[in-house]
């Protein structure tokens, strides 16, 4: 098939990571048209990796398209689209990633950090849609965020910027993964809700978070369905996270001023239940003249980086992308 | 005189305050040429102050002047240029500002914020010169902060991205000037640090530090004079005060990724005593892949935000400024 020029065509979107290599073909439209999965071949390094996404994409289908986007779980040089360093797949550093793929598939292609292209996803085709001022934030194993402020998605010195969940919010707090104490990740992430709740699981061995803590480890799902069904523990649980969930967005509003929140990740979950404290923690904390951002769940979940990176590859180089 | 087309001229910056109005001068490189400082005629509402600029404008010499820029302690729309309310001054809400100094003095008129106007200052003759990723910081009685993140300065939703001061960093302090507790403000601006060195001067009543507060009220001035002399009480004030204000430089630098800080207020007096200290909380608490920003203090002073509003007035509109 011959695409005319100016047609909007499809594009690959890459999610490279250390586990898992996602390939998907994308929509200018922003719909996953056909997805591949692979578990990542770390062992056979970029040269590995690079033949794993010729394969893929030749299985998807590579006619009428002609550029591809990649999230990159590390460091990367944009322009010469060289990756500097992923801490998940030893071997890649100074690999030129973006030229191997264009010898071997023939295509455009563009690196982006796996954070910022999920940011991007929702942007362009999700929660964030016609947003010029927003906040992507995950919240999972970590918390990692991408702002976008007067339209442009800000990437600062080394592209570092958004290391939100590595800002101090507490004198103390569980030890973080960086090592450190008082980071708003190590207070507000999925593992501090794990401990809140298994804590509150002991504390109430009759409640249904107990239960539900025998049949194995909680996470916002389980605390979730506990809440709605009206057990006190697990309101508490949602209560006590969302003040500190709630910290961390109050800040990210005094800094980035966003008129949306969009939360991804396993504890966005609970959300919804999380709202209205969430909400009230906003309203004591902002400063006059702010009012508390619209929150949204992340509209496209776990295709968002993926759904980013193919439109990375589909956007004009001038929209600072 | 006559100015040919496409001839840098000069332009004029204001400086509109709740207790002072200042108006300069100010040449194409950044110069202030002349300036005049008179008590904002609060009394007279906003048609006194303008007032005021027309007749200083005039004792300045408005020959060869096409422009001005406005820094403006409160909040506006910047597309039709009128005022949406200064908390320091009654009756400002919905006064058109730019108009009525158009019409009056016949010059093209550009508001912009008080703290973003003294980043633009330095950004454009000042310390930050050729950077395009940097924070400036004020530490006064408050602090305040402009983010130029990706050559672009940050506004944000109403214009109110850089509320710095007002994240928590801590779950306690003494009550915030927002009513709050643990703001970054009120564990490291100017009155956390006059407190803090009065502590250390009654603990220790033969310093040097205790000397001095006999004589007065401490600020960064005292407690650097008896520091640098050596004095031990003044030594551990400059130490304790910079552990809190490097945690708020460490989450700058998380958020914004930074090359520049560049220190203004009050308590930049103090920034070189405090730099091996700060120093080492960023290199205690940045993630891998930073680096501590430099940091530089403030170069011009508290002309910053006048020399910021003149070059507002002369740079072209699509630089995002």
């Amino acid at each position: 098939m011959t695409v005319p020029i100016g047609t909007p065509a499809d594009t690959i979107g890459v999610d490279l990571g250390g586990t898992w290599l996602r390939v998907a073909r994308v929509s200018p439209e922003g719909h996953v048209i056909a997805m591949e999965r692979l578990p990542t071949d770390g062992v056979g390094g970029p040269a590995g990796v690079v033949a794993q996404i010729e394969a893929m994409t030749g299985r998807l289908g590579q006619d009428g398209i002609g550029s591809m986007g990649i999230g990159v779980p590390g460091a990367f040089d944009a322009r010469s689209g060289t990756v500097l360093g992923i801490p998940a797949l030893p071997g890649w550093a100074g690999y030129p990633l973006a030229k191997a793929l264009r010898d071997r598939l023939g295509l455009d292609c563009w690196l982006e950090n796996d954070a910022k292209a999920a940011a991007i996803g929702e942007w362009d085709a999700g929660a964030a849609k016609g947003f010029r001022n927003f906040v992507y934030v995950t919240v999972s194993t970590g918390i990692g965020a991408c702002a976008v402020v007067d339209g442009r998605l800000l990437r600062g010195a080394g592209g570092l910027a958004g290391e939100i969940g590595h800002t101090r919010i507490a004198e103390t707090s569980e030890r973080c993964a960086c090592g450190l104490y008082g980071c708003w990740q190590a207070l507000a992430a999925g593992p501090a809700l794990a401990r809140r709740a298994e804590a509150a699981a002991r504390a109430a061995p009759q409640s249904a978070l107990a239960a539900l803590a025998a049949a194995g480890p909680l996470s916002g799902l389980e605390v979730g369905r506990a809440a709605r069904a009206g057990d006190a523990a697990a309101l508490s649980v949602v209560r006590e996270h969302a003040a500190l969930l709630g910290i961390g967005f109050a800040n990210l509003q005094h800094v980035y001023a966003p008129d949306l929140l969009v939360v991804g990740g396993g504890v966005s979950d609970l959300l919804a239940l999380m709202r209205p404290h969430l909400e009230a923690v906003l309203r004591e904390r902002l400063l006059p003249g702010f009012k508390p951002a619209e929150m949204r769940v992340s509209a496209l979940g776990d295709v968002a980086g993926l759904v980013g990176a193919a439109a990375l590859a589909r956007l004009p180089r001038d929209q600072g992308r």
